[in-house]
């Protein structure tokens, strides 16, 4: 008698593991959400059925892509302003837009990010913003995973005034998602320009009697740098040293402006650190320097940073960005190459999170957070390597399915998880009122 | 009474040229592959009739994107290997696979990469390669247009042999395509490191007789830079100025490592260059310096390169790549602004090909080559700036339908002017024949 599962992903080229071979015609069983079984097609037929089939024929099955650093409310920001000065653009544009943010709109904003991240297969982000509740919201009702956690700032935030009510706002958030399967909190002090050094000494501590875990945007741009040194005597990362803020724990994006007595200081702590190139190019703030990184063992995932920064949130774009920048800022071809791009994306990418036990693999026993992506394409034939494909060739509207959890959230580019074409009717009336609150309206 | 056109293409969002406003709720009239006429779709519905219509409410309808510089029938080495030092890739990989192609192979990589064009928005290509004949074919299979030039090297050819066969070769190229609506022949020595400067002289010689465009690679790495500087005393640039090859009618791809000097020279004698961002980053040669370039009035358009070095042909994304590569560089995030971008990969790229009277822009009387893009996509709401839309959100992936010349080459995304599964098929023949002339299988 065949064992019944909840889900069959079937004939599909599976590539459970970003640094294992890819094998044709295998199979998927998913039960309770979890990875149960894999193998060739033939055997998994004799042993499992269920209720739904998914048929993978000519297609590539594998992990759900892993974004460690975004602010997916900022979608409705999405071209608002370009090509400026970083002052001029955070001045005249995203400050004054973001000080007449509210719920609604950050609630329907990430839902719209919800739906650009699961169809162009990602899986898992980690989230950093305003009214993080409501992004907590769409991601439930979204269906996606995600580490999220409010900003914290040295300064009265537009969503809960002074820090004190800050902290009470992250505790009403860790109360409210705990035990979710799909959403955890983290604590994220801003950055350590924005934020001064009592209060992220405050934000270390707090986020260590609750165990969560910490998340800084760190030595992004060249002024950062300088103005730190200025101010402090120090760098960015030897600041947060000296505070006590650095540990395994800590997951630091940008990390562009390192010295090697910096990196040697993000490795000695164990800090984790999400590359985050298309956001650094576009605003050019530089390239960090990932190989570094990565020789001296410290943990690396990649994120797309916020679509007013970048100005999508499509991974495998942003796959191309990560290995091209490193070789044209070194002048070096074997620079990052695209084996350990794919690892950055998906295992790199749980790990950076805390999460390489339930995600960035399948493996029986894991979460069924699966993508699965056409084949049969002009720009991915013909196929000799699956990672120089992936990053080099293969884009986000390529994923034609995306599960969460077991769960189905679109099947033949149909989003099932909600009605997409309400989302697009809430972000007109958003696009109106943003316009309105920048005075281009 | 109405006016009888062939193609009617209603009530889109009209881009008609990428320097001006787009028009909501535009029609544009076809005939005979011409734009004959666009304005408010109300206006239009009063004056014009034809038996195919094609609604494009939702969408952005704008000209074919232009690729000037490519290898396409390179798409059977996609990822055949990566991340090598640059002579390694050629010696051991690209090289010796090359000398054992053969017709049919070109004309099917070919093919591929005439689907891929067409399903990611580019109307119109450059491209120099080997049985360039066969390029040709495909691409009047296709339906594509596009300026073709057989490689003339200072070595014997896989496929003409010795030098002055190539000329015959390309004698006969000029005779068969002669007058063809959408083909023309360019004269196309490879670059200044692998033809002696009087090869470079006979062929500027014979494309002036000929009254064709010379197309050549130049000054892309810094080896070829030092090699010429150290037989001849002088920059790439320096010596084809010097044996007179320099003139309006050449088309310079790459152009990275280019002098203040070389600059002035390439503008004097009103060279046109293609900048080629993804392979000029993922070969780590360098940035090529086009703000200067584009200060000197020169003329510039953007190339994807073969997809052996890219690795696909996606203008969008390579747009994406032109703007963040220079802002990154300079760490200056208002080097080379959206709207240059966008001019670059249309009309640009027309004025770099000498068919700026014919495309790049839609206007009565120019070419009906036209693009449609979905615009309710997550990724592309909500919409404030289209150029900024378009070069650092869409993807090639967004475009629904593709007209050269009048004619529906895509409809909702299924290719109307050959049978893909066909390519497909030969493509995985030619798999393995390259797998087996590389020695890997």
């Amino acid at each position: 008698m065949k064992t019944r599962v909840d889900l069959l992903i079937k004939n599909g080229l599976l590539l459970a593991h970003p640094c294992r071979e890819a094998h044709p015609q295998w199979t998927i069983a998913v039960k309770n959400g979890i990875v149960l079984d894999f193998g060739p097609a033939e055997n998994l037929a004799q042993q499992y059925e269920a209720p739904t089939e998914i048929d993978a024929q000519n297609c590539l099955v594998m992990p759900g892509l892993v974004n460690t650093h975004t602010h997916i409310a900022m979608s409705c920001y999405r071209g608002l302003a370009d090509d400026q000065p970083l002052m001029e653009w955070l001045n005249q544009s995203i400050f004054p837009a973001e000080s007449k943010t509210n719920p609604d709109q950050v609630y329907w904003s990430s839902m719209l990010s919800c739906a650009e991240m699961i169809r162009s297969g990602t899986t898992t982000f980690c989230d950093m913003y305003l009214f993080e509740q409501e992004v907590a919201k769409a991601t439930d009702h979204a269906g996606l995973r995600a580490l999220l956690g409010e900003g914290i700032f040295g300064f009265p935030s537009t969503n809960y005034g002074p820090i004190d009510k800050g902290f009470e706002y992250i505790r009403q958030m860790i109360k409210d998602w705990k035990g979710h399967p799909r959403i955890s909190i983290g604590v994220m002090p801003h950055a350590p320009y924005t934020c001064p050094p009592a209060l992220l000494g405050l934000a270390a501590k707090f986020a260590r009697e609750q165990k969560l875990p910490l998340v800084i945007h760190l030595a992004e741009t060249q002024t950062e740098d300088a103005d730190i040194r200025r101010e402090h005597g120090m760098s960015p990362v030897e600041l947060l040293e000296r505070i006590g803020f650095l540990g395994p724990d800590v997951l630091a994006a940008h990390c562009v402006w390192l010295s090697d007595n910096d990196m040697d200081i993000l490795a000695r702590h164990g800090v984790r650190v999400s590359y985050n190139p298309e956001s650094n190019m576009k605003l050019g703030s530089g390239t960090a320097p990932i190989p570094e990184l990565l020789a001296r063992g410290i943990c690396v995932g990649i994120g797309t940073d916020g679509s007013a920064s970048n100005n999508d949130m499509d991974m495998f774009t942003e796959m191309d960005f990560a290995a091209k920048l490193q070789k044209v800022h070194r002048l070096d071809p074997t620079a990052l190459p695209a084996p350990q791009v794919l690892r950055m994306a998906t295992l790199g990418g749980a790990q950076a999170l805390g999460m390489e036990s339930l995600i960035g693999s399948l493996e029986p026993g894991k979460a069924a957070d699966i993508i699965i992506l056409e084949l049969d394409k002009p720009h991915l034939q013909p196929l000799y390597h699956l990672d120089s494909q992936l990053v080099y060739a293969a884009k986000g509207p390529d994923v034609r399915d995306t599960i969460v959890q077991g769960k189905i959230l679109m099947r033949d580019r149909k989003i099932l998880a909600f009605d997409e074409s309400e989302v697009f009717a809430q972000i007109r009336r958003i696009h109106k009122k943003v316009l309105s609150d920048v005075g281009k309206e």
